[in-house]
């Protein structure tokens, strides 16, 4: 059903296709931890044009692209761009579009990845549009809560840190309204999730609170999300050091949150999750990330037909 | 007939030589469109050494490479290179000469293609070598003629811009010439094609013809051949931004120019082509970038003898 | 024997692992140069990590994995990195890790090897961990004298240049101490072997002699390991320019060493050989590089079970 389409956007999806996705998935992590060696791409060639840097993303994304047989091409600096020459976006995707199967593009500029796609005859993927959508990312997220807590619906999920400016959580958040979780928003107020959004999810039927206490809500939700505070985004520096502070999770936030509580975080983390929790059973940030091979998979076998 | 030779410069083909990589070009672009799975060199490893970034050559060699079923390892920033060790060129080239069974090099000096290949026992690609060659970019452009226009001689063939420090259109016009095709310099007295590369045209039995009215030569042309002028070959601004505007192909010029002409561009563009070109049907300068593709897989094929 | 294991240090071979890697690498030579495809690690995935640039040693683990079948995916600059953004080494690994079969690691820290393979759960190769350990450098020394000399014992070798700081020539001389050559340490004093390290050699059993005088050592070795003295390691130029001077490789210092001297060398060089020893029959020094290739491949397919 996701044939030649692009991936653009979390909300492009219908919860069939979401479906979908989390079902092949699901496969290809079987077959990938089983030894399997996947060919369904073989003959195929993707290309990674990172106009800025994200190892993570960028690296996942090749293996997805070697784990199902397909070759890669990669740009992973800007500076080495033919952007750097002065080419526009457009030129670049149309040439690019000539050699490959399929485009995976990551530019600073919002709406970049629906440029890239309006060029293109092949499809593209967004692996971050500045401060757009990074729609892989959600779906990996959502594909993590599905794997950890057996369900992807009748959770409470905490969403805690930068709810403001940080794109991960706007489209999680749309996606677990989806599916009909609780959320509760924890952030001071100067990064609080933006009123239209949180209106905007209200509308859809999402029940939604909204607090500065992480003890409390940790004390009542199943998940808990958190991100990074970014120090550039305050004017004052004794209100970052204050917040900062205020929510971090360490072991002993841990023990106080309802038992079983999974720790998920898009990573890289700095030091808003203490190391003292990378034991845990339930702190599952690097399943996560491990996760982002197998939804990656998916998504590239889908979009080819070859799934 | 090209196993085990180097290629360095686009003088040094044979016209039968050239049919062959043209014959074999067409080959491999009817399968890729096909959708076939190529493997022809199976087991083999290219290098990319690019000591000087360019994404657009690069992406098209590793790209060829990988329809091909080739794998690639990779140099694409000067910076990482052993260069920056103080390691001189011979030594690179022979330490990776045995890592890979093909070279394709591109870097700054001119020249250092040649000192590439007499170090290296395998063959040698010219990817550029600064103001030297750029053979496989004069390759891909007779491609697209033939492709364009069905035929590779009795055409008259405009070349507009910068042909004084164009090493692209040196290298093409003694291809025409080769052809019989008649050609037309269109440039500002200060970038005209250098006197003595016209003389040996001429020795070589080309009709040539000088002008600076670009719209006259379109009016008489099958093909434009289109480069950029460069602000730094100026020393008066003035002068620069005069001639700049005058060699501007936009939808305007296509539609005094001959009925059916075919415009082409090594690129990246900045402004010399509008954008108001791009959908013209006779605009195939983003066709000629994809044709690259092609032609560098028959080089490659042709040089391993797996054609 | 070497299924699953962490490839750290040079000092942790047993004499057997030695053979076997030895004995693995021959038999690769000898497919690849017979032109075999070969694909023992079809479908597994190799990541090379690279903080710190290392373009010789980065090529030759990524075409070893190409010539055995595997897929590779390549962090080549530390700036494009996570680090950039201030993730952990562990964070940074453990990501990696869920994507992948086996890690590559280069990285400036000394030990940072041995951290990558605390978190990982695949194995782990340590491609240079600042001034401590570069295994496989010395694994290609050792199986270049085999194939130079036929044997790996009852030979002389000369440690020249650097033996203060080359971490090269540490890991070698147990190597060489295992296999009981006799060492011969060439140096300025400022520059000279350390000496826990030759008293730990003299202890294990190896015979070694320290001399300043190079054509001396020369005059009696089957073997010359040189390598680079360089100018940041001296407060005082004047000091510098002399010892530089006394311990270049030219063709009249081979002619007055020992008839059928190997001449080997890490590199890159820049001057402390002499181009005109290139052609000296004995110069083994690229023969040298393309080891590694073979070494490597060995490493891959023994530490994945496929050899």
């Amino acid at each position: 059903m996701l044939k030649g389409k692009d991936i653009l956007s979390a909300a492009q999806f219908s919860l069939d296709e979401l479906n979908t996705i989390m079902d092949t998935a699901d496969r290809y992590e079987k077959r990938v931890k089983d030894g399997d060696v996947i060919r369904d791409l073989e003959g195929l060639l993707v290309a990674t044009l990172f106009f800025e840097p994200s190892t993570r993303t960028r690296l996942s994304f090749e293996a997805a692209a070697g784990r199902l047989g397909a070759g890669v091409i990669s740009v992973a600096e800007a500076a080495s761009s033919a952007a750097a020459k002065g080419e526009s976006l457009p030129d670049t995707v149309r040439t690019v579009d000539g050699y490959v199967d399929v485009i995976v593009i990551r530019h600073p500029a919002e709406g970049s990845a629906q440029v890239a796609a309006d060029y293109a005859r092949n499809p593209v993927i967004n692996a971050g549009d500045g401060a757009g959508q990074h729609p892989t990312q959600a779906l990996l997220d959502v594909y993590t809560i599905r794997k950890e807590k057996g369900t992807l619906g009748e959770q409470t999920v905490a969403f805690v840190g930068d709810l403001k400016f940080g794109r991960t959580v706007h489209s999680l958040a749309y996606l677990m309204a989806l599916y009909r979780n609780k959320m509760v928003f924890v952030s001071p107020p100067s990064l609080q999730m933006p009123a239209d959004i949180t209106a905007d999810l209200r509308a859809r039927g999402a029940t939604i609170e909204e607090t500065e206490d992480m003890e409390e809500a940790l004390a009542a939700s199943d998940i808990v999300y958190v991100t990074r505070i970014q120090k550039e985004r305050f004017d004052d520096l004794s209100e970052y050091e204050k917040v900062r502070g205020s929510y971090v999770i360490d072991r002993a936030a841990v023990e106080r949150a309802k038992p079983g509580i999974t720790v998920m975080h898009p990573l890289p983390r700095v030091d808003e999750i203490a190391s003292d929790v990378d034991d845990y059973a339930g702190a599952a940030y690097f399943r996560q990330a491990h996760n982002g091979l197998y939804v990656r998979m998916a998504l590239l076998a889908l979009i080819m037909g070859r799934a």
